[in-house]
């Protein structure tokens, strides 16, 4: 239950160089445009649009932008305060502040559920765009200025994976070196009690959510990466069968009802119709640029 | 060529009841968020957003409604007087009153470009959404009271629809009736001189262009009614080939740089997943109504 006086922070966080793809940053302006209005303090985390800084460094690309981003995003936390914190991704790794500051403000005593397709337990040797390494980096693993984010490790017994469907070998070692539990998609179709109960021998009351919303099933929602016009019909056919929306939304509820949620991460939205239309409309007469022939490679709106 | 004197109206109309979904009434509002930012005069056509008169009355589904609205953009634009009008629909029908008034301001003398997948010639005998009603209207065809909105009727041998796919058997007689010009997709694959040949022989410099969105392959831009998640599979495998969206961009191009073109409407947007997602978002925890089970029949943004 929220108390009255409890302070939520709703935070945009338009991050895209985590993915190295722009479309998330119009995918955060669009959730955010998109979430019911809210009287809760808002902060827009300021995001680099320019081109510098994109290279890899210690096997992570633009590694400096993202620190000083994840900075930017931990002032503002500080200055605040909050509760509860809202954030709207961007990339995974628009979580590591808030996550972390969480964490630490409840002193560990929290649990958390990582709603997601992929297990995000990548390190800089194997995966270099940090999307993937943020769960890594809450529990302790990866580049050490990332780590350094963290003032207290996650617990590696709090964490539950929900609707993981994939993963790499050597985030498949880590999650084995932290023997972390999940939930696979197919146990949460009937209801939600393999998380209620998992959630229930935890014995804690706060929870925090990560939502990539890329643990939604690529034939109902297509707003993520792998939905890719381009190769959508071969995606089709090869990946495997993701959570229906509802099945998550009812999931949330359920969880909500039993207990404290104190932070909610909504990430990787991808909207490829919406970024061909922002696109397209740049070019069009009497609204853009007749003369502009080539497709940007950039398209920022705002 | 635009002096800077003329004056372009904006008109966002988040019609949905022509389509008979209120998916369209977001799409527009999206469309509008999407396009660049400009001084254009502004102006946002009241829709109705109640449940209220969505019968079928005289053959088309909330007629009354439907005229009330292009009643209210017919008194916008002749409050603004513009020279020019872009429209951001909402469904088809958000182009009566525009294209009506630049017609009878321009005293006949334009052509227009129908950019669809659809005739949009159909009548309330065989079908009851307006939005495939508006250009049988504008030709003077159609429920008399739409027609009646229509001060001078457009001439059909100044009408060309580029990118036709498909129309039933009615509209094929209209068409017939009117002996109307068509381009077909495969036409304007390679350049755009089948559209700028016709342009030529109309010896007409003023250009309407409707862009009904459907006109693009839903392989490519999925935020389009046939492109509905839970049946796209099998729209895939039987749709027609439509057109590319580079490829109309292309073709706009081409006869902007030739033509003075004075009215853009486009339509029929359909955003599927940004619809899912703001409905998800009202029901999730920290954000929306934990409480709220059922997914809302209409769900309205702002």
């Amino acid at each position: 239950m929220v108390s009255d006086s409890s302070k939520t922070l709703r935070l945009l966080m338009p991050q895209w160089q985590g993915g190295n793809n722009p479309a998330y940053y119009l995918g955060a302006q669009l959730l955010n445009w998109l979430a019911p209005h809210s009287n809760d303090t808002f902060e827009e985390v300021p995001i680099d649009r320019t081109e510098e800084g994109l290279g890899v460094e210690r096997g992570i690309f633009a590694r400096s932008t993202l620190l000083k981003q994840a900075h930017a995003a931990k002032g503002i936390l500080k200055k605040h305060n909050p509760d509860r914190v809202v954030v709207f991704g961007g990339d995974c790794g628009v979580e590591l502040a808030p996550f972390a500051y969480l964490n630490d403000k409840y002193d560990g005593d929290v649990a958390i559920l990582w709603i997601d397709a992929h297990p995000d337990v990548n390190t800089p040797e194997h995966f270099e765009n940090h999307h993937a390494h943020v769960l890594a980096n809450l529990l302790g693993v990866g580049d050490e200025d990332f780590v350094a984010e963290v003032p207290k490790l996650v617990n590696p017994d709090k964490v539950l994976y929900v609707g993981l469907n994939d993963g790499t070998d050597s985030e498949k070692e880590v999650m084995k070196q932290f023997d972390l539990s999940v939930v696979r998609p197919e146990a949460i179709l009937k209801d939600s009690s393999p998380v209620l109960d998992w959630l229930h021998k935890t014995n804690i009351s706060k929870i925090i959510v990560h939502f990539d919303l890329d643990v939604l099933d690529l034939r109902e929602f297509r707003s993520l990466l792998i939905a890719n016009p381009s190769t959508y019909s071969s995606m089709v056919e090869k990946a495997p069968t993701g959570s229906n929306m509802e099945t998550i939304i009812r999931v949330l509820q359920d969880v909500a009802k039993a207990y404290d949620i104190v932070g909610l991460g909504i990430t990787e939205h991808f909207p490829w119709d919406s970024y061909a239309l922002a696109n397209m409309l740049t070019r069009l007469p009497l609204i853009g640029d007749i003369n502009k022939t080539e497709k940007p490679s950039f398209n920022w709106i705002f």
